[in-house]
């Protein structure tokens, strides 16, 4: 038999289009691959096991599962790991996922800041770096949009690089073999790589996965680039806490961009480009959009009217001080956030009129500030959707903190293993 | 082996649940039904076919291909017919999908008409009958929402059971087994069949499968209630001719609904309420709606003004007026119908950005309408889309008619075979 290797198989969590309704011919192989996934998240979800617990709890026959087993074993996914607690039948060895064989990586480019986050197989975090980044757009002209970031896309993507190479570099002296890099950008992306809009970067047309693979001095890296919304659903379906399938993760950084997940699958659309919420708006030309009413930066130009417009560049401090006024009891804070819990209710509502989400998660400095924003935003929600109670769609703040993408991208490749698509030979 | 029968099976192009990550344990039933389902396919796509042109085209070996379509022969879903036209090597006996033997219905209640269709499993229509119906709202009270019909929940169900009733009784006596009766409905409908709300039936809570099954003297009859939106964009992705897997579908009856195909399965997310499009604006209570700016009513009233409200009970004759008035030049005419696409435009945009749909085909009465209102609707979409170009949506009309949505229940039936998931034997 011929095993599938991570490299030719559909990419989970990424590509809705996997699921396309025409079948493709089957055979034991598909099988065989079903059921490593079945065995693989078995782990994943209940800790270590014993053969026999996980033949009990799955269905499957135990020589199936030796079988299953001994392969991800001899591929160094699992390991035994002494006398298994919850003995069914006489005491078993133990299996757990083995993160000492393989990383994952992730790294988020926002407007002001850089994030790298690096995970092993079994899903612990190996680092977490944080850099300062003044990758925004700049001033622009009046006239048109700003093209080029305030550094310009060539040395951002030369420090995208230079953070990659570095984590790339250090989990592999730790003897682990790097089953790929996601690059999380806000905005919209191509399949190929290629972010073909971002607005909050200032770029268009900038082919980030050839650029950046061309810089890596490691050529064997697989890159892949994909939305910050899309990666964040992803890192919330499997850390977020929330049990659901189908969950929306809205991102609160300089955009609104969201992040749906359809059946436990990040919606895609036709050509990748989903999600962007911030562009609501119904009217002539002009009208104000989503972003406009409910973005973080209006956000802080309302609740802190003196504030330097380029401290923009950074959010967070900005964002720290809003919490703290409206901690004081600050009244225009306050009425600030709460306006913009009104209209990022409408616009989710929007949204849950549509898609229908079990959970919709305020991601980013949303999070921050949930405490003020959520009870509005949970009212208007309500009213503005047709089914009752907003579809059950419930509202709530992530707690994965700002590096949400990045944790989605690195796990994104855990995911796609845990299909059944073991890695390729290194 | 144990046979998987339509009953147990997931619904096809009904249930995106269906694709949850999840994976469960698979075994050599599952990889039976992909290969049943790829024959299926391949037969309903290309036409009568040789076993070995089967195989040759599908990838499956030959005695696979015997032994499946043996299977298919056998419960009377494949007939032998004649030569194969397509020689590969010698020439083998031609094989096609065999009508003789299933049927399956759809039935659409709208405010003003019901349609009952049925096809048999070669996809030929059997029969198509219409009749006038007052099942709208009424005029409600100014203070809440309309709750009973014109004619009452009660009497309408009676009307549909009698309907549906007929038709089922026509197939039987042609001596096919019917598959079963599906039910479109605007507004929300729960998985069980109860229609949560229909603004533009005036129902609440309407268990309209139950109350079917109920009133059918058919009592084996399989009864499923569905969003008519999204039945129609499951006809439109089998019959409309817009080789697409992410497809969205406007109704453009009494209200405003989306059907939102995604990778060639329907979006129902955690509750199956989606696709509510007529809901989108943005501002405080009572901001106009796009159902208020571009529904068809809305078109009738501003460019008919002294049309008789009464008369929008039935609304074909009015949208024939509407036609005619612009074709023969009327500017206040054309300027309504302008109007209408430019709205229409700036909610389809909200739902590009959000869904990134191939093809939006616009459907029932503004398909009769979508010379005048396409140009100013494209436009708008465009210019509203964050990414270039609308993504690449493409902006068509049905050319499916009014009874899309009766299409489509029906077919839904077929689709559920074509995965694989053969019938129970009568």
């Amino acid at each position: 038999m011929t095993r599938r290797t991570a490299r030719d198989a559909p990419r989970a969590g990424l590509d809705v289009k996997t699921t396309r309704a025409d079948p493709q011919p089957a055979d034991f192989t598909d099988v065989r691959a079903t059921n490593l996934a079945v065995v693989l998240r078995h782990l994943r979800a209940n800790g270590p096991s014993s053969r026999a617990s996980i033949a009990a709890s799955t269905g499957l026959n135990k020589a199936t599962v030796s079988s299953l087993t001994g392969a991800l074993i001899e591929q160094r996914l699992l390991r035994e790991t002494g006398l298994s607690g919850n003995r069914i039948g006489r005491p078993g060895t133990a299996l757990a996922l083995d993160g000492s064989a393989y990383a994952a990586i992730g790294l988020q480019v926002a407007a002001d800041h850089l994030t790298a986050l690096a995970v092993d197989f079994a899903g612990d975090q190996l680092l977490l770096w944080h850099r300062q980044f003044d990758g925004g757009p700049g001033s622009g002209t009046p006239d048109g949009p700003a093209i080029g970031s305030a550094i310009g896309p060539g040395r951002a993507i030369s420090a995208v690089a230079a953070l990659a190479q570095r984590a790339a570099t250090r989990v592999r002296r730790q003897g682990r073999q790097v089953l790929g890099l996601t690059v999380a950008v806000p905005g919209l992306v191509t399949d190929g790589g290629t972010v073909r809009l971002s607005p909050s970067l200032g770029w268009s047309d900038v082919d980030l996965r050839g650029l950046l693979s061309g810089s890596l001095r490691q050529p064997d890296l697989d890159v892949t680039v994909a939305n910050h919304a899309g990666l964040a659903a992803v890192a919330e379906l499997r850390h977020g806490g929330h049990p659901a399938h189908d969950l929306t993760y809205v991102s609160g950084a300089a955009g609104i961009e969201a992040g749906i997940v359809v059946g436990g699958r990040l919606l895609r659309g036709s050509r990748g480009f989903t999600g962007q919420i911030g562009r609501f708006g119904l009217g002539p030309a002009g009208s104000p959009t989503l972003a406009d009413l409910a973005g973080i930066e209006q956000l802080v130009r309302q609740a802190l009217p003196g504030f330097d417009p380029a401290a923009l560049a950074d959010l967070a401090p900005a964002v720290d001080q809003v919490a703290a006024l409206a901690r004081s009891g600050d009244t225009g804070v306050l009425t600030a956030l709460r306006d913009t819990g009104c209209h990022l209710g409408q616009g989710l509502a929007l949204l849950a009129n549509l898609v229908n989400p079990e959970v919709i998660v305020l991601g980013d400095h949303y999070a921050a500030l949930a405490e003020w924003i959520l009870p509005a935003a949970e009212a208007e929600l309500a009213r503005n959707t047709l089914a009752p109670a907003a579809g059950g769609a419930r509202l709530t703040a992530s707690t994965l903190g700002l590096h949400a993408a990045a944790l989605g991208g690195a796990v994104s490749h855990l995911d796609r293993i845990d299909t059944g698509a073991l890695p390729a030979a290194p």
